[in-house]
């Protein structure tokens, strides 16, 4: 690695200064959350305003390299979302600052780092890598196509991932910003992603925001507070294996531009039928609040109230065998499509679940194929990559990997 | 225009509703900027967190469509600015809703819309259009060609354009995205930019913020309180004419890539130099606080203490015959370059000025050529609008243009 963590971040881990700041820097106080817990922060934490997600590919084939950049990314991940300030030291004067800087003064703002493992890491070209073969976990798999799918190899794939999260833009630009510095020489960014305004609400206490689209998304999310479903759905658990991924999880993450010009020009019932809410309230359809729970079998002047190609029918739980996952995903815009007269706009979507194959494939595959709501969609991205649990004080993340 | 305002945004602006909301939306209390003011909102307004900005081109010929257009983005842009919900009314159930739906229940967010008018507007391809021969503001073309420049088409010029900043970035996503559907048929957007996290400081009420180079930026900016210095330097006066133009300003964008890479690998030293300030207090080389006066004289162990190429000096005032711009520039980040494993980052620089071609043009042009920032800095967009003051209630922003 190019840097060693001793310039700089080290230096303020270990100083244990939680209170003092330096110069003008001023730590906002109760915005940081907690690094050291037995899940990795950024899944069930309150989802925040902002994203940066990276995905990284890895050039050294050394597992000392690998080892020692998640070691590195552990201490650097500790000291950002704990908001620490940077501070330059006289060597630092005549070499390059660690920390590049534009965050000083700007408090952890609830910055979470996640970061995931891709198939990739473990095998390429039909080769093993790493010499992580044992500790390949069988279903870690890429995804499989699905219809209608327009991925860009640009925007897909990875060896790592990094997904930063915080209330501030700034914030978690500088955390991936920071990651990437520290991996100089081992791995480079092969994708980057944005994203703005939570889609979903991961938590009892947010209310639950809109998308591009205009509609309320994510009522029916998991929610943080709901260990038994979070257990069942989200962690892995001791049966599942292998043993270093217990109490981590799978994220699928899918870019998603939204066609808004075909979306916008169709009618309000239109819509809320792909969708199966009402736009303003977002009630199901047939209900009249949003948490009104969601009856498929409701009829409406003789019809099922909620169409047999809505969208929130196919994604139902009812319907997917009882599969549920927990989205926490992004709104995102992007310099228009050059000279299609469009704006390029649309949802990064972010799902956890204990178990993609089970999950998010059988029910993705089921809404690529009827969802009235996908024909307003255009998969640009795709990514799959295993989070490990939260790292033991003193350990790293993706520990076990190398047990 | 595919939609007429008659279907949502007039019917509510007609009902002078401010405080009654609709539904679960809540219009937070004092959020809204006001509209009918002598000089258009986004230029002396506080600056806010987050920027959509569009360019656009107008593929209509006729007068009417253009003055049209302006006369119900007028009606929008006050709608929108005071936060004023989405209502669908029965006959919206049948047909597209005028309003898309994404900022319900946002509130104003501190939303405003700046409309400005390209070069391009007057006159292309060495023919005049709309008539407009007469008003056309002599100064006002195309900006030259500058040293180092890489600009790309697809990021450049436009006929008009709008400027939506707000607190919520998914409220200035909305009133471009309203703006658009409105003009669709007449005009249809060229490119766009989203923006976060301002690089300025335009009002002494805001401390400094940073850029992603980490220094702060724009300390010593016009302030929107300094009328003397806004008269002076970004207000067009009755002496500078034409007439339609009194009390309105220039905007000049560009789109400034920052070669992360390089920069992040340059000694504290040679960053502080190439900026002239110290990096984590803000200071003026040579000086200890951020506020302290930039003397361009001051000598540290024999040699200049701001040096010879430092962006500050060459950006100064005094090194520009006194000239000035007010600087209202927002970040930006966007999906890396592909293959290149570098981030995309940098500044989207708004500048306001009464006069271009006596304010920016001679300052890039001294900066494109010796700036020592410059040679981190990459330039890939360009553009320049002129922005006529704001509307008479009853009036439209423009309407001068056509008397």
């Amino acid at each position: 690695m190019a840097l060693g963590i001793g310039v700089g971040l080290d230096r303020l881990l270990s100083s244990g200064d939680n209170g003092e700041h330096w110069g003008e820097s001023v730590v906002a106080e109760g915005q940081g959350v907690p690094f050291y817990e037995p899940h990795q922060a950024g899944i069930s934490t309150p989802q925040p305003e902002h994203l940066e997600f990276a995905a990284i590919d890895v050039a050294s084939d050394s597992v000392d390299d690998l080892r020692s950049l998640l070691q590195e990314w552990t201490v650097a991940a500790a000291t950002l979302m704990n908001g620490e300030p940077y501070e330059p030291t006289a060597a630092e004067r005549a070499s390059a600052p660690a920390d590049p800087g534009e965050a000083i003064g700007a408090g952890p703002a609830r910055l979470t780092i996640t970061i995931g493992f891709g198939p990739s890491l473990f095998e390429a070209a039909g080769k093993e890598r790493f010499n992580l073969a044992s500790s390949w976990p069988k279903s870690h798999v890429p995804l499989p196509p699905f219809r209608g799918d327009s991925l860009e190899s640009g925007r897909s794939g990875g060896d790592l991932c990094v997904q930063a999260c915080a209330e501030d833009p700034q914030v978690a630009f500088h955390a991936i910003h920071v990651l990437l510095r520290i991996a100089e020489g081992v791995a480079a960014l092969r994708w980057s992603q944005q994203g703005f305004g939570r889609t979903s609400s991961t938590s009892r206490e947010q209310p639950t925001p809109r998308n591009l689209m205009g509609f309320k998304d994510g009522t029916n999310n998991v929610r943080a507070e709901d260990k038994r479903e979070m257990d069942e759905h989200v962690w892995v658990q001791p049966s599942d294996g292998p043993a270093w991924m217990e109490g981590g999880t799978y994220i699928v993450v899918r870019r998603i531009q939204m066609l808004l010009d075909v979306w916008d020009a169709t009618s309000l019932e239109g819509q809320e039928g792909a969708v199966g809410r009402e736009k303003v309230s977002g009630a199901p359809l047939g209900q009249e609040r949003e948490y009104d729970p969601v009856d498929l079998e409701a009829k409406k002047d003789g019809e099922l109230a909620i169409p047999v190609d809505a969208h929130i029918r196919l994604a139902s739980p009812d319907t997917n065998g009882g599969q549920r996952i927990l989205r926490r995903g992004f709104s995102y815009t992007e310099p228009s499509l050059a000279g299609s007269g469009q704006l390029d706009a649309g949802l990064f979507f972010i799902s956890f679940q204990r178990d993609p194959q089970r999950q998010f494939v059988p029910i993705q595959r089921r809404l690529a194929a009827n969802d009235a709501l996908s024909r307003h969609l255009l998969h640009t991205g795709s990514g799959i990559f295993a989070c490990p649990p939260g790292p033991q004080p003193g350990g790293f993340i993706g520990e076990g990997l190398f047990a």
